[in-house]
């Protein structure tokens, strides 16, 4: 069957509802070169502004799941269970988790992104680890899953090819914050993991996709549905991200603090998560007493064996494990500025959205796909929400490597704290769950 | 000044405003293949669906205006006066309504567009006729102006340069029926070719771009507030497209029924909407009194001065005058299917929509840019809303070259006449003008 584009882009524009097929057509079509970018962009825009319906966002996600290859992981031996965070600012927790939840005898078949906009990347970060590769041979994968129980790699080049595509596009077009539209591409990359559970980190906040906790409980809800349809158990936290997790937000500085997670030591926040996320990975995994569960993540911290297994899976995909002993090798700007206080008081704000946009100036992100990354760069937060400080405290050191980068920064960073003089409730890192 | 086109798409998605810099920014980009399609179809669907504010809408339209040249009729010594009808079926109106008017002493530079969708177009009508070009030499567009009063012409390459590339985007990407967007690019257009009065011809109904006489009368309200801000007088009327114009439609045997309307002869409709047009166009030309007016224009065309007017038109842009003085000189194609009444009763619909959809099928229209058109093929309808019918008697009589396009044509025109018991109310040709 074939279809008029132009017909099926005026149906959306009016409200009219797209079928499975018409659907698919589109997705199979665009991924053989066969649609221009600039139907599919409008038609983009009509689902960001006129929303998709249940029956077309599942049908969206078929066919995207549908677009490429999906992986077979019959041959790993143990329960398979990956993490997916909607994005964050200083959100590092898939570096620590990962090697937590593999000690305890998961499989977490991890593939991950690279830092878009104002927000970081799994994939940047563990390339700041000298030799560390994302690429990973597709007979190597299953093997490395029975072996230490973790792979962190980039997507692979066939596995929903159509995600790839559509999503640059809507990164040029202004299309990204669409519910379904990012609920599809998600799920459609984790439905072809083969796994046997997800845990997903929904964040809301400044530094979030989702500015604010109705639209991420939407998001939730609508992704732990997509798993339900397909019979993949999904978890959804709802997380806060008006300020940035941890003190580090860089590429390197945040292997550092991921590293000091791992020996028992870093910020509560970032420490608290890890520990959330991997009980109720463990949960999905066959655990049936959720103290149990946590109390097996902070064990395999205690023991060594989660820093065993970062440094094994550091060895195993081409990266110098002597970093993960000693993170003090990992490089960082020669250059340091110190932002402080402009008063005394209390803490109110400390503003992810700024902070990533200042880092990303800095160079530690790309403001074009083209760019390159600066591993060395960075923020080191030292004041946060409900702290208190006196003028001329420090709020944050800034490592750096060119003066105007640095300038450029500050001027994004200008107005991310706010300090008054009574002392405000800290927020809660976790809102909600949803199942 | 430069701007991030994604940042001004999110903008526009996010229902803010963009300034008359970024807009103007946009159009200049985009016509110097500076800024991609899918970029530019992604703002237009979000134009179509978020709407425009009147500053947006006004700036726009300068800026389309000013993307190329504009007409300099300083040496025509009459007043310029033009008619734009926003496209229907059986629209022939312009045919006869331009020779009446210059006849009465106004000069009419007329420049028209090609059928697209549906609705016809005047400039493939008049190709009907063997040799006219439509096509007209820089120099004598004046001189043709100061000789007989029109010309009748494709848009100039360097007139409003941006509005062609736009118009072709948006009948790709389903982003044609915004009032804005249709707004500025007529009266861009319009207000590029120096008048001293515009006409303009507000369709609504089932063959109209605008559905209902709401959307037409806003369309309407919007063209003649531009019109104010440039201080050119412009009425606008609005008309119904609910049934074809007139009983041709198609191309040859739509200007044998405008030639048979200079010839004081033809369909009522058409004569009736030729001659309240003509006497708009001469009240804004500076006669005083309608009823004057009209007695103009009636006795240009009962003295046959409207219909020299049209053979010398003809000459000069090269077609064959003989085929004004005898129509039956114009090519139709000789194969003929007669569509009947299928049973007895009154004629309540003959949908507009459905008859121009078959005429295109038949080859009177184009469904892709790279079409060619057939001037020979058509409908000749024989009866209209209210006439009494007998099952058995002929609705239409259809022209054709190709069995296999026929029937596609039948199957779009199934339907569009519907026959009832009760005498149906005839609708109203015009339904107001807006000044």
């Amino acid at each position: 069957m074939t279809y008029s584009m132009v017909e099926l882009i005026r149906t959306k524009r009016d409200n009219g509802e797209l079928s499975a097929d018409e659907l698919a057509w589109i997705i199979r079509e665009y991924t053989a070169d066969a649609l221009p970018d600039y139907q599919l962009s409008a038609l983009l825009m009509a689902f960001v502004l006129n929303g998709m319906s249940p029956a077309e966002l599942a049908a969206w996600t078929e066919a995207m799941l549908h677009s490429g290859d999906v992986l077979d992981l019959a041959a790993v031996d143990k329960p398979k269970i990956d993490k997916h965070s909607t994005g964050g600012v200083g959100d590092k927790i898939s570096i620590p988790l990962v090697p937590v939840v593999a000690a305890c005898g998961v499989a977490v078949p991890m593939m991950s992104g690279r830092g878009l906009g104002h927000t970081g990347g799994t994939l940047d970060k563990l390339e700041s680890i000298p030799g560390f590769s994302v690429d990973i041979a597709p007979g190597a994968f299953v093997e490395q899953l029975n072996d230490v129980g973790m792979v962190m790699v980039g997507a692979s080049e066939t596995l929903v090819p159509a995600d790839r595509r559509i999503y640059s596009l809507r990164d040029a077009t202004g299309t990204v914050p669409s519910i379904p539209l990012i609920s599809s591409s998600i799920m459609a990359k984790k439905l072809a993991e083969d796994l046997d559970g997800l845990l997903l980190d929904v964040k809301f906040g400044s530094g979030a996709t989702m500015k604010n906790i109705q639209d991420a409980k939407k998001l939730a809800n609508t992704m732990v549905g997509t798993g339900h349809t397909y019979g993949t158990p999904v978890t959804a936290m709802l997380t806060n991200m008006d300020q940035p997790l941890g003190a580090a937000v860089g590429n390197a500085n945040e292997i550092q603090e991921s590293i000091a997670i791992l020996k028992g030591d870093g910020p509560d926040d970032v420490r608290e998560l890890t520990l959330l996320f991997a009980s109720e990975m463990l949960m999905m995994a066959g655990e049936a007493d959720i103290e149990v569960a946590r109390s097996l993540a902070e064990a395999a911290i205690t023991s060594g064996r989660a820093l065993e297994v970062m440094a094994r899976v550091t060895e195993l995909q081409g990266g110098d494990p002597a970093c993960i002993e000693d993170p003090s090798l990992l490089e960082i700007a020669p250059m340091e500025h110190v932002i402080k206080a402009d008063r005394s008081g209390w803490v109110t704000a400390c503003d992810a959205y700024a902070i990533g946009t200042a880092a990303v100036r800095l160079g530690a992100g790309r403001a074009t796909k083209e760019d390159t990354i600066d591993p060395g760069v960075g923020f080191l937060i030292q004041a946060k929400i409900g702290d208190p400080v006196v003028e001329g405290q420090p709020l944050a050191v800034v490592s750096y490597r060119d003066s105007r980068k640095l300038d450029s920064a500050l001027v994004a960073a200008a107005g991310a704290w706010s300090i008054a003089d009574v002392e405000p409730p800290i927020p809660d890192l976790v809102l909600g769950t949803v199942r």
